[in-house]
């Protein structure tokens, strides 16, 4: 199947009709960086979500629920970073609710029209006062060109090096319909902390419950590959909202172009997925984990994510070793019995470097001049079943270890 | 319940009556350190055996296996560091089969009653000429006194940086016991290559069957409790040796000292672990996790090895920062629902950091002090039920990465 949409390079999530963006610095940061950021839609659109499974979910998390379970609609979304509002009990809470009052009243929307989401340290109250001030400034920050959107990316930055954002152009209906997202993550190689948030725009007319079928169903295989055992934070949060200002007959399942705007938003999601694996903290390389040939899809994606979570096999990247036993040995363990121990190929780009579960001899100066790359695939061969799967991480720096040895202080 | 055992603390493998231990090197390693040990009996020992559940074993298990189902007697167990015999396929597993007939024809004994260990890089053949050099001077290397045991804990080492052994002395039947042990780890924080070896000798009478379940509930609590998401490697093995030289009553579960002993046996084996994770690869320091209050000790077990074994803690306790939302993150992935999110208290040491699932204000001085201890004990209180755990690993430090980006070249 050929692509069904074209790639936006210099688009955000103010690229669909009707919506806007901005942000600026409150002062929960240390630095200077922005900090607060609001996604804004001219229209009512329809919403969805998918949150973290952690028990310790974040105030803002509860407060976003309710405002979707009213009647799955959104107009705004507000983002702060610096303070992750997570662990600070009923004042949280009650933080939580105000950043969404205020920034109804500032908009002039209704409240149970905005979601929350804070990312950063957990555990400490956020500075109300600053963060008031920030949201009385949003409105007239708002921008629909391209300068909103840098804004929003730059607000919900945390310890990320670079933005993070997608944006495709496909055709429904023959009217043209754009998808974009913006996202922060880097948290870490498997982000566990209060570290993954996404943020999905478009403006395609999509019904809010389809719209959150199809964002689990994108979840399922792009953000959801880049975390290790279930691994998740107190605030990973993934929003999207639809303005249906594109004019295209509302999106169904029977629709005929609903596999292409299917696969542009997994496409959107993927981008930002691996843009967060790549920007993991003291990353060097975006590692992805292919595993074919599994009993099932189920059974793949255990695989690939034990994989790609092995401290050894992220070691072993960062040193451009290629060290194939440490894969094997993930394979071994990764919960899953329904494979054949002795048919297991495994190739390093297109390095074979195991094949019927045996070592093969290989060039080890092509290996290393293949794994100093910026990019290193990993391809298991169950030869077993069907089942596949793809997983993204990175490598396990020093630079990781001076990062989370010191982050709170 | 007062101590039932003394701790000998210069005792060792050879210590227990009937056991006789060697080393040597044979050039396994590249260094000149020793690589091949071996532990023997002067009469057949009932034996016990607990292995790796990852499904890639390696071929010295299937032939430790094999030599068990037989009678579950052992006279010797051979090792060779520097090379695990994993994922080497049928001519694998004819090395580890000439290795035990060649220590059985050296010491003149039944190769049934022999066990074969391996631990070191995987997917390599082993250079068996080397082997079966070192092999026909095992038995004049063979010592009754600490140098014996002192020479095959040094050849059991990979990147281990110190010998780990154990012993205690106690009472059976009036007569004395002794029970010590060996092992090698180091691997890493969850030692998930091939990695962890472990040697338990007593001169207790203890039947064969009775000796595997007590090794088996003792490898539960200890560790298994350095090991994290399952994480087992293509090799590891405990093995437990009794010569029944003691001279006491056979062991059962009705014996009045059957307690004693099994809690002897329960501590070498805790030392041992300990000692694994107290020298994980680039370690400085080892963590202690106490989880009480859960709704059962298995869900007090699930949650203690998910804080050990998240990179985050262990970063953040290299780096001395109190960072207990990591902690409390850890606690809520741990896939254990049955927890109340509003009741967990976290102490670090005596230092309260968390009470009610709230932050509590703490002296930040005290707990750097505290943390840059080399030992960090991690509390956790579910306040919830009467389950409890402990579990132990290390920080994450530069030099952990340094090991691992370039372990097998």
């Amino acid at each position: 199947m050929g692509k069904t949409y074209e790639i936006v390079p210099d688009g955000g999530v103010t690229s669909p009709k009707g919506f806007k963006a901005g942000g600026l610095h409150c002062g929960l940061k240390k630095t200077d960086r922005h900090d607060l950021g609001v996604i804004y839609c001219e229209v009512p659109a329809a919403a969805a979500a998918v949150y973290t499974t952690n028990l310790f979910q974040a105030a803002p998390l509860q407060v976003t629920r309710e405002s979707l379970a009213e009647e799955g609609v959104l107009r705004a979304v507000l983002v702060n970073s610096g303070n992750a509002n997570a662990c600070t009990g009923r004042q949280g809470e009650d933080d939580a609710r105000a950043m969404r009052s205020g920034i109804a009243e500032a908009l002039g929307i209704p409240k149970h029209q905005v979601a929350v989401a804070s990312t950063g340290v957990i555990g400490e109250l956020l500075k109300m006062d600053r963060v008031h001030a920030g949201i009385a400034k949003l409105p007239e920050r708002l921008s629909a060109d391209e300068r909103g959107s840098d804004d929003f990316c730059q607000a919900i930055l945390t310890t990320d090096l670079v933005k993070k954002t997608a944006c495709v152009r496909l055709t429904v209906d023959g009217r043209e319909v754009v998808i974009a997202g913006a996202a922060k993550g880097s948290g870490m190689i498997h982000p566990n902390m209060a570290t993954m948030l996404g943020f999905v725009t478009t403006d395609a007319a999509i019904p809010a419950p389809l719209l959150q079928e199809l964002l689990r169903e994108s979840t399922d295989v792009t953000f959801n590959m880049i975390t290790v055992d279930g691994d998740t934070s107190t605030n990973d949060m993934l929003v999207a909202m639809a303005s249906g200002l594109a004019g295209n007959k509302p999106l169904s399942r029977d629709h005929a172009d609903f596999a292409a705007f299917a696969d542009g938003l997994r496409y959107v999601c993927e981008v930002l997925a691996k843009a967060i694996a790549r920007d993991g903290e003291g990353a060097t390389k975006l590692i992805e984990t292919t595993v074919v040939g599994a009993g099932s899809d189920e059974d793949a994606r255990a695989i690939a994510k034990t994989i790609i979570g092995s401290s050894l096999v992220k070691s072993a990247a960062f040193g451009a070793d290629a060290n194939w036993g440490r894969i094997i040995a993930a394979v071994g363990r990764a919960g899953v019995s329904d494979i054949d121990v002795n048919t297991v190929d495994i190739r390093l780009g297109d390095i074979s470097v195991l094949e019927q579960s045996r070592p093969v001899a290989f060039d080890e100066e092509a290996a290393l001049a293949y794994l100093k790359g910026d990019t290193v695939a990993i391809h298991v061969d169950l030869n077993h079943g069907s089942g596949r799967a793809v997983a993204w991480g990175c490598d396990l720096t020093y630079d990781y270890v001076r990062i989370n040895a010191a982050y709170r202080t």
